[in-house]
């Protein structure tokens, strides 16, 4: 049933029917696009818009039609246009002619952002559980190694000896202010379009404060025009979940290097890896590098729907529509990778040994050589230029800085004392204790934090 | 039928899986999956790697799934894991264990390009035809619209009177530079990866020119850790579809405001049009709207794509699964994109009053004042300061230039002759016969040319 | 001078310098850099790290720069690989070796994120001002305009009559929500990293919280590895700032349309407009189209910006040197456009003639009567269907509805009532009095609302 | 000197021309708009539209403010709208008044988009040298290696043993690929819009083939509204660019992980390295890293391009203003990472023994005792899992493939022969000899090939 023949002589060209029809994914929204007219359609009752007896009709053939959903059996007409029209000519199958009261006093355009507002919420509010999930992962996988060293990396190179579970909680903390964000959202979206008509509002009397609170929406949205074509909850969401989903891909990073067995660093459980049809040895971190590239996807979906945005005149027009495959897309991938993130992270197991021995090498503990000739008066530059010099001695030797003798010692600084030793790996992480730091004693500090976000 | 299970102890996790497997949106490519598999297993039994008589058996059973493809009637395991998997196990049910000797010497990473390559290789083919039919329907609506003024514009104020066969042809020439483009483009990408295997080539003694003819390709890829990391060819579809679909919005956005009233330029066919759910009124151009809208999704793709590609390491990593739905939905969007386009072109009625009477609004023919002082020797800067102040002074009292007396126009420039008469709208537009102006005579030599490309 | 020349042997390839060297830009980053080495200076002394005196020192030789630098003669060397390297040469030169201890127990990794979370800030302080003082110049305009009306438009399409107060505070009310997301991310933002060191925190016994609280932030960050590699802040704003420009480049949009003689809602002042070099005529809204265009470049530096952190391991990697131009371009673009639509919407003169004409045309009204049919009782979807033929039947004999003779309506519906009078346009408006809707008396409620938040 | 004052009361607002002025950027084009300047100017002689001595005049007077921009003396006025303007004001001081007739029969709208051609063709070609450089480089670094192995990857797991020359000649193939598309696209962009006017054409009898040639077009273009709307050269080098640098990327990204000490691949020269102001003993890849960062860079230019074009109606907005300091961006930094790269590729020393050690590593060879089971009959299939189990074996007993007796081996296939020898990393590479295949013999060819299209 189209709901606009009126004043058309033609039918709608074929193709252009297939390229404008969005039935095929909004039927996901099928029971949100129920709840709202279902509360919608007990408000006109209420209002005396239409009467009791048919509002209590309407919300009857809606729920029947919501359990038709509910029960996998939903019995739209495939042709339809977009899930609105499919409902209305569901419920005029079942209710008759009083179908048509439905729609008064209101429009698809407040329908449409009703039922995607509803949907997002509920889809935020999984994500923030799927979110939370991740982190109790990583804390989980933290709390085993709060003393397991490995070097710390910039630039790739090794840097300073860090302990694994520093290196997790990074990750937490990422989660965290991405949590934030979309707790954030989902706040700023929780309002009710419901009401606004096809963009300035009805002359009935309706009431948006019943039908938002029906909804469980904080209060109905203050301008008419804006309510339809807004879709800045859309972009907040997305733009959230690019940035979450970079973080994934930056441990999804990490995983695909510390399970090569250069770095050796880590061993993925068999069931988040993958083989080779060809090659009979592999097993590849195909969920952390899927996750990766999964990355590009979400970025180009928030990239085009900025696009899709700018420049557009007010209110509704029917470039909004390209807001849905986008957004549902959007949520699925995030969600998905975080549960698979999950199970990744908890099932790994962290080659002890290899980082112990990786923390040691490539000259991890040259700051400390440093900072401690900067404790014993040297200025910092000079001693940072004192041990640079050990450091290219080293390397054209094959040394390693613990293999220099206080005779080769003090030919790059006189003052070196006479038994100089150098820190372990663990000695070196434990020393940084700043606030933030990686010593284990502030790490313990850290997973109390984290877990108190929980 | 899992290709891998060898070393693995564990069964994938259900929801990995869900993540990973590409066979929901890989079946796409049965047909050049199989293609590819016919040819590969021909090579295998003509050059004596497998026997004639197991590669004629392969041969007979890849039929008989491409038949049961073509019929609508595929049977293959809805759980594989991608098509190579589906195939090669429904391969094993109609041949047996013979099924197990297709793979010898080729690895999905080489498979998986060869089809993709085969695939859009069709597509591109069907892109082509389809720019070429839009451009034919903007062809003919010139042909009939040579003599059409209406104001040319910058920056959406009138400039100069246009004609309207010049307008439409300018869109000609942006679908010939996208043409050229994928010409380009598919004549790059037909090289053929097979038998690059994993990544490294294979020792079995393959004729790769052999596979490459036998799938039309022009020669065998010259590196094969470039061609299994190499997804080039589907970037650069899709920059080609980007800047095409662009081109698309931009005529969309002058549909979208011709057919307003305030414009009035342009009557849509029913059949390209839609209404409204709730203003009984309403004729809405969705199909340029959506375009428009459609467009941001195709910059979505590209740029996600380009983010997935950035930064990876040779040669496959599962990263470049992401290419697929990106890259479908891509060539989807722009052939119907096209398609429709060539329809709401074809049947638009330009209304030739509206258009000549707003060619007359806005002093469109002031250059030609500007232009006809410098003629008789003013210098073209003052001239325009000069023709600037009468416009200045007609606005202010609300009158056109034709309007103004020739004591008057002596105000602003004391040689002004005795009876000057200003340009109408089409003998403005006909003055400008330089080569590729709006001239009638210039666009007829256009329109020659736009034919004879055709 | 260069920070770190001991292990190196050769000197950095002069390409690859000018490739490498940040200095040209990051030098908009000296004011925060010396605000943050002298809070940091003071807390070496403090804590005893370095001597009462030699930090005395240190404040003094920096506060020295920092008055070279707001006095518009900084003394820096125009060599230096970054502004950081830059203030220690020229400290240095002030108050001699002593200039070495300054960096002790810090890194150029915790100092540049500091750096930059102090400029953003303030830029973000900024930002919010010039939003305020948009959105106060849109109420300025709507308290002019409660019952201006004009077309309201959905598809681009005459929809219903609105108030222009009302079409304006749509924006305000856009404005409000990119308010609140920058409140959001600035809240967020504020935490201070120094202390993090080159990621692992520090053996010095530094007070993070002294520096943070010198530095007006709310806390130090909980991780040092995170708070080296988070770019997150640079994302959030980024993100932030496309959104609100995509608002601008809608209102730009319409902007640009209205000023098109064939809509004429607007005539912007002089001082907010163009000309043409060639056209003496041409009156361009610039500012507008500019900054439609400028949206482009908004999104592209976030897009960039993701992809940039795509896959980036921890923690420090050189990559992140990519955040700053694209953020300081984002900024400047930003602020700049918000100002300058300050003006261009303060300055504007909307036409109401042109509105109110054009709100009476293009059967914006047809609602009305659908809805007064409703209300006597016809289904909403048969009423729909009546109007759309009266629609139809009024085009194909150019009329409006309100040409049509009572005898006439009742071939439509029999039971039109004898006296059948239309709505005005802008009692059309008025009567659409739901919560949010246009009527004159709820756009005054919604000004008052949208005051109160001034 | 403002080319458009006539018709207007205000000054621009001081923010508003600090917005919308292009001269700080597009002083870059001063060259090339002098070049087409000139070239206009000698035609408007040429063809009687000014006299033979204005034209004289004009180009002299050009000619020195070439010689002025050359020297390094430039003399524009600093508040210039834009080049164009600037250009003028200065020859209006140098000729006097008839500079007033340069700007006949011309507009900024073609003026500006010639000069951009004229300056992108030029950048074009040096951005095609520079690529040649780095393919030399590359095929420099690939003859010292032909029989240098290394493990190639799939999944950044080890795969099969590969030589490094053919590694390295993939990103040849991936460069040669950026070559064709580059020089595609300067053919496409090598035509004359000069003379299209303001969009319309013009009167005059100018002869645009005459300025065509001078400035080294092929042609004129063919319709004058397309030409001065075109942007599609800015796109389809900016497309180009961002598939090159994601080239680079990927190389990049190898590079930064073979320079860690886990794989210890590569070192590279100090000249093309950094190190660190706290950590003595870093040694970073920085040029890598800022490239693959650049590439986010790179990929929203060409993002924020595309949207700046999507839904322009026709011809020139000013939206189009955004085309040049993007494209100048992107420009310059493709052209510096192509030169860095080059060196950083021509200097960096290859380790011979530790990529031997890591081919060696992680049963690289298993392919090959598949191989030649499925040479010996067995199903490849059956082949995949008989070897699949024996790595898993391996693994658990930590032994690799050549520590299994054939004892041991025929636990797995009873039919091993009694000596089975595996194949050595360079014999295994060496096997691999189909065409494009990794065996020293066929990358002997492929570098042949290479150094043909040099």
């Amino acid at each position: 049933m189209k709901l606009w023949g009126g004043r058309f002589e033609k039918e709608t060209d074929e193709r252009a029917a297939e390229f404008l029809h969005s039935f095929r994914f909004d039927i996901r929204l099928a029971e949100q696009d129920l709840r709202g007219s279902i509360a919608h359609a007990r408000m006109l009752g209420r209002q005396g818009i239409i009467g009791e007896e048919e509002s209590a009709r309407l919300v009857e053939g809606l729920e029947r039609i919501r359990e038709e959903v509910r029960s996998g059996d939903p019995r739209f007409d495939p042709t339809s246009e977009d899930i609105h029209s499919a409902v209305e000519t569901r419920l005029r199958e079942i209710v008759g002619e009083v179908a048509g009261k439905l729609h008064t006093a209101r429009s698809r355009n407040d329908q449409v952002v009703t039922d995607l507002r509803l949907w997002l919420r509920e889809q935020g509010e999984e994500t923030a559980r799927a979110i939370r999930a991740l982190q109790s992962a990583l804390v989980g996988q933290a709390e085993r190694h709060v003393e397991t060293v490995l070097p710390g990396f910039t630039h790739l190179q090794p840097a300073q000896p860090v302990v694994l579970a520093h290196h997790l909680l990074a990750y937490f903390w990422m989660l965290e202010r991405d949590h934030g964000r979309l707790r954030d959202a989902l706040e700023r979206m929780n309002l009710s379009p419901l009401g606004s008509g096809a963009m300035a509002g009805t002359g009935f009397p309706i009431d948006r404060e019943f039908t938002a609170q029906e909804l469980g929406f904080a209060a109905p949205t203050p301008n008419s025009m804006d309510a339809v074509a807004d879709r800045d909850f859309v972009v907040e969401y997305m733009a959230f979940a690019a940035l979450c989903v970079v973080h994934l891909s930056r441990l999804a990073q990490e995983i695909t290097m510390w399970a090569a067995p250069q770095f050796g660093f880590v061993t993925l459980d068999d069931a988040y890896s993958t083989g080779s049809s060809i090659m009979p040895q592999k097993k590849n971190p195909d969920v952390a590098e899927l996750t990766r590239g999964k990355t590009g996807r979400v970025i180009g979906h928030l990239t085009g729907t900025l696009a899709v945005l700018k420049g557009l005149p007010l209110t509704y027009n029917s470039d909004l529509q390209e807001d849905k495959e986008a957004l549902f897309d959007t949520v699925d991938t995030l969600k998905l990778a975080l549960h698979v993130f999950e199970g990744m992270v908890r099932t790994a197991t962290f080659n002890r040994e290899r980082m112990a021995a990786a923390a040691g090498r490539g000259f991890t503990t040259a700051t400390d050589v440093a900072d401690d000739l900067a404790r014993r008066g040297v200025p910092f530059r000079q001693a940072h230029e004192i041990v640079g010099r050990m450091v290219a001695h080293c390397e054209q030797n094959n040394k390693a800085l613990e293999d220099l003798t206080s005779g080769e010692l003090r030919e790059f600084w006189p003052d070196f004392p006479e038994e100089y030793r150098l820190n372990t790996p663990l000695e070196s992480a434990a020393s940084r204790n700043s606030y933030g730091g990686t010593a284990p004693e502030r790490v313990r500090e850290q997973l109390e934090a984290a877990r108190r976000k929980l």
